[in-house]
C-alpha cells in the first residue's frame, strides 16, 4: 500500500492507498460517515460505509471529532459526476483525537477572533488556498528573475538611516545606538547593481503607517528588482512581461486554489494576453477629472481615483511620469528641456491593478548624475553625510539604472482576488495586532 | 551589433558584439591597452589596438579610469591558450569617467575599511563570486523544496514573546507596547504544518548577541522547514538529500564562482557522493576525548570541539540525540524507558559542515503531546499565556512533525571556503557595525 497525498488521488483511482491528515467536517447519513479530510496537500471526501468496514473501523468513524489527526486506508474513486475525487475507507487509525470543540465553526467569526485564532484559521480552505497563492505568486516572480540571470541579495533589515523620510520608521534598540528597520532596501540594491549588472532583493519592510484601512500592514514582503544599463521604458517592459510570466506560473501551478476561491479568471487571463495599458500622469488626471473625481494636477492618486481610473480595466494601468513635487529625491527627471511647474516630471511609474485592486508596483529610474542627485539631496534636507556612500556610486561609473518594488500582499491580493490584505500574509501585523 | 553579456562570451567567438561595463583594471604595453572590464555577469580582458582602431578610440582608451563606466564594441575572440574570452576592441563610449581615485586598491586593507566601503568592495572579484554563490546556495534549496511540494510561508518580523527565552532579543517600539524581532519563526511554522503539511521559511532572524567571532551576525538569514507525519531519522534523511541537491545545483550553476574562489571542490564532491556521518552525541563526546577534548557528556560543543570533530572529514558530520538538559523545551525526547542523566536526551541533531566549518543545520522532531510539552514549557518557567496558542495546536489533530533550521550565511561559507561569514551576506550587521 503506498502512502499518497490528496493532491494526488486524480493518478491513483483503483488504488489501495494511505493517507495522513486531519477530518475537518463530519457528515454522518444513518450507516455512511462522510469524512471531509484535509492533509495540507489538498481536501477530499472519505466514505466510511458500514456494510463494508469491520465494526471496529465503524466505532472509530462514528468517534471521530473535528480537527482529529488520523491515518486512513482505502481505494481511491472517481465521483460518479465530478471531476473530483474521494477516498472508499477500509482502516482508520487515529493519531491525536481533538476532545475540545473546534473554535472556528460553521458561525461567522468577527475579523478580530479570527486573526487571534489565526494558527487555527490557516486550516480553513479559502486561508488555505489564499496562502497557497502567495507562494506561487512569489515563486513566479522568482522564476522569472532567476531565469533572466538576476541574483537575490538581501538588502539589510537594520539601517541607520532612511531611504524616504524619518517619519512611519521603527526604531530599535541596537546596542549602544539607535538603528531603524528598513522600509525598503532600494539604495542598497543600487550599489549591488552596479557590482551584479541585475539584483533583485525579497525581503520584509516595515512601515510605523497608523493607517487602518485594508491595504496597510506595518510588516510587507517586496520583490525589489534594480537593473543598470536600462531605462524607464525598458523597465516598464520588464515590470510587464514578469506580471505575465508570474500569472503563467500561477495558473499552471495553482488552478485548483483559485477555482476554490471562486476567483473569476477574466482579468488574469486578459492580463496575459493583452499589453498593459499606459496613461501618463498629465492624461490621468484629466482622465479622472472626465470620470468625476475633483483630483488637481500635481496630487497624489487615492484610492478612490485608482477604482476609478481601473474598474473598468481587465488589465493593468500604468500611470507614468509624475510630478516632482510629490516624489522622493532620487527619481530621474523626465526629459523636458523647460521645466514649469507642469513639466518638472520624473520617470516614475505606479502599476496599478485591473478592477480596483489598487497598487501592485511602484518604481523610477534612479538619478545617475552626482550633481544633480546632490541637489535634490540638499533640497529635500537630507543628512548628507549618512547618504555618501550612495552619492559615492555616482562617482565611481555611474550608469543608466532603473528599479521597482513588487508588493508580495497587494500582488497576492489581486491574484486571489480576495478584499482584505490581512489575509495574504500568515501571520499579519497591523498597528493593533502583534499576536498569535 | 548585439548587446551581450560577459557571461554568454563562449558561445559569441568570432562575433562583433556590444558590451556594457566597468573598468576594473588597465594595463597598457604601449601600443597596446589591456581593459580588465566587468558587467555584472563575468570579468573579460578587452584589448585595444592601437593598430586597429582609429586615433579617437585609442585616445579615449589612454584616458580611461578605473571604475569608469562604458560601453565597448569588438570582436569576441578566445584565447590561444586558456578556455578564456576576449574582446578585441573597436569602438570605446564611456558612459561615466571616474575622476577620482577608487578607493580599494591593490595594497591590503583592513576588515573595517572594506565593510565601511561595502557598496564598493561588492565590485571586487572575490565577493562577486561568494554572492553569486549565496544566491545558488539559496535558490538550490528553494529548488529542492519547491519541488517536493512545500510551500514557503513567511513568519513574521515582529513577535510578542521570545521562543527561546528573553536573552539575546531585539526590541522594538511598536505603537504602544513593545515588541521583539523574530529569532527564529519555528512555532509559527508549526502552526503551519498542521495545515499545509510541508513548509518553510526563508526570511532574516535576529540575534542582540554581543559575540564578535567569525561566525556570528546580528542579522542572519535562515530557511526553515517544518513537515508534518515524519519523525526524526526521516527529517535527517531529507536534510541530507537537500544538502545533495543544492550541491548538485550550485556546481551546475556556479563552477565559475568556485574557481574564480579556488575552491578545492573536494568536499563539496564528496558529499554528493557519499552518505553523511551519523554520531550519537554520547558517541561523539567519546570521540572528541579520544581526540583530546576535554569535553564531558552534558556539556555543548565548542568551536574547537567542531573543528576536531570534522577536521579530517570531507562530508558533513551529524551530532544527534543530546541530553535535554542543554536544549530548548519543544524538543520531543528519545524514546528511553528509563530516564537518568545519561539518558534523558532529546531528538534533535546539529549537521557539521566538512573541515571545520561548523554548524550548518539544526533541528529535531518537536514535542506533539500536549501534557507533556505543558510539563516542559512550566519548567522552562516561560509564561504560559503567551503560548496559549501554541499548546492548543496539539489540542486540534496534534501529529508527529519535525523541523530544521538551514544557515544561508553559514552554508554559503562552507560552499564558497570562505573564512568570515561576513563576507557571505551583501550588508553585514553586527555588534560594532550597522552601516553603510
Amino acid at each position: 500500500m503506498i502512502t499518497t497525498l490528496i493532491r494526488d488521488f486524480s493518478k491513483q483511482v483503483g488504488q489501495t492507498v494511505m493517507v495522513q491528515g486531519w477530518v475537518y467536517n463530519i457528515r454522518s447519513s444513518g450507516k455512511i460517515t462522510f469524512l471531509q479530510i484535509r492533509d495540507g496537500s489538498g481536501f477530499t471526501q472519505a466514505i466510511v460505509n458500514q456494510a463494508s468496514v469491520d465494526p471496529t473501523t465503524w466505532q472509530t468513524a462514528t468517534q471521530l471529532t473535528i480537527e482529529s489527526s488520523l491515518t486512513l486506508a482505502g481505494t481511491v474513486s472517481q465521483h460518479p459526476k465530478k471531476q473530483e475525487y474521494e477516498l472508499q475507507v477500509t482502516a482508520i487509525t487515529p493519531i491525536q483525537l481533538a476532545t475540545a470543540e473546534f473554535p472556528i465553526g460553521k458561525k461567522e467569526h468577527g475579523p478580530d477572533f479570527l486573526l487571534e485564532k489565526r494558527h487555527l484559521w490557516l486550516r480553513s480552505q479559502s486561508q488555505w488556498a489564499v496562502l497557497r497563492l502567495r507562494h506561487f505568486v512569489k515563486t513566479g516572480f522568482q522564476d522569472y528573475f532567476n531565469n533572466q540571470g538576476y541574483i537575490e541579495l538581501d538588502t539589510p533589515t537594520f539601517t541607520p538611516t532612511s531611504c524616504e523620510g524619518t517619519s512611519d520608521l521603527f526604531e530599535v534598540e541596537y546596542f549602544d545606538r539607535k538603528a531603524y528597520l528598513t522600509q525598503n532596501g532600494q539604495l542598497y540594491l543600487e550599489a549591488m547593481c552596479m557590482a551584479f549588472g541585475k539584483v533583485y532583493d525579497l525581503c520584509p519592510n516595515f512601515r510605523a503607517e497608523k493607517s487602518k484601512t485594508r491595504k496597510h500592514l506595518t510588516e510587507f514582503w517586496s520583490l525589489n528588482p534594480e537593473i543598470a544599463f536600462i531605462d524607464h521604458e525598458a523597465s516598464l517592459k520588464i515590470q510587464e512581461a514578469a506580471i505575465k510570466h508570474m500569472l503563467e506560473y500561477v495558473l499552471q501551478h495553482a488552478r485548483a486554489e483559485l477555482a476554490l476561491l471562486q476567483r473569476d479568471l477574466t482579468d488574469l487571463q486578459d492580463t496575459m494576453a493583452k499589453p498593459i495599458v499606459h496613461y501618463q500622469y498629465a492624461e490621468a488626471i484629466v482622465e479622472l477629472q472626465k470620470r468625476g473625481s475633483s483630483i488637481q494636477f500635481g496630487e497624489d492618486l487615492g484610492a478612490d481615483d485608482e477604482v476609478l481610473l481601473t474598474a473598468d480595466s481587465t488589465v493593468p494601468v500604468i500611470v507614468k511620469n509624475w510630478p516632482r513635487s510629490i516624489k522622493p529625491f532620487y527619481m530621474k527627471g523626465y526629459p523636458y528641456i523647460n521645466k514649469t511647474a507642469d513639466h518638472d516630471l520624473v520617470l516614475n511609474a505606479d502599476v496599478l491593478a485591473p478592477r480596483g485592486f489598487g497598487e501592485i508596483i511602484g518604481g523610477s529610474q534612479r538619478e545617475d548624475d552626482y550633481e544633480t542627485l546632490l541637489a535634490a539631496m540638499q533640497a529635500a534636507r537630507l543628512p548628507l553625510k549618512d547618504f555618501d556612500w550612495y552619492l559615492e556610486l555616482r562617482k565611481f561609473g555611474s550608469v543608466p539604472h532603473c528599479g521597482f518594488g513588487i508588493g508580495i500582499e497587494r500582488m497576492t491580493r489581486w491574484v486571489a482576488g480576495v478584499h482584505h490584505i490581512r489575509e495574504t500574509i500568515p501571520f499579519p501585523r497591523m498597528i493593533n495586532r502583534i499576536t498569535p
